[in-house]
């Protein structure tokens, strides 16, 4: 995977944030505060090959599929995953950049800024 | 500021996060999924010299001095800031080592994979 473009927003620590860009990041945000979310999108992105299929999400929780296809569009409609049909079964991965944004925003300034 | 220690949770790319992790973080994420606690956030830890006075954060809303409390409450009862006291205002500093959690967990695994 090559490095990913981070668009929008320095991290919390360097710049203030105005009002849009908080707007859109509580959005964001929103989407990934949930424990479910955050476990569907941290086996989305540790599977093997960046992909996994449907089948292999729903089996994990004791959720019903609409549950969990219901918390896969919320991360979807968030940008964060992307899937994809094929034959029976969606594959779902991580979009990178998204999640990236996420994590420069929260990296403290001793770790990001120039020497 | 020195490099800060960042306890919990490898990256979400790298591995599956387990139920009390997921539990955990998600209550962090819900603290900073708001527009307005974003704002803070940033002005907090943007601030020349890392603390800001309580004085100065409140103008800067249309927003009563109770509404921005409030939300300067969440995010210390998350652990993301705290406050001390001097005189008639409460100063408020960024806690590093929270934040960098949020940070380290959105970080993809292209950006801190071993080489």
């Amino acid at each position: 995977m090559a490095a990913v473009t981070i668009e929008c927003c320095p991290p919390i620590a360097r710049q203030r944030l105005n009002e849009s860009e908080a707007a859109e990041l509580a959005v964001l945000l929103k989407a990934v505060a949930d424990p479910v979310r955050l476990r569907l999108l941290s086996m989305i992105g540790s599977h093997t090959g960046g992909e996994i299929c449907v089948c292999d999400l729903t089996g994990a929780f004791d959720l019903t599929a609409p549950t969990i296809s219901h918390h896969l569009k919320v991360l979807r409609t968030a940008g964060l995953i992307d899937g994809e049909r094929r034959g029976t079964w969606v594959y779902y991965r991580i979009i990178p950049q998204q999640v990236a944004r996420l994590g420069a925003l929260f990296t403290p300034l001793a770790e990001t800024a120039s020497p």
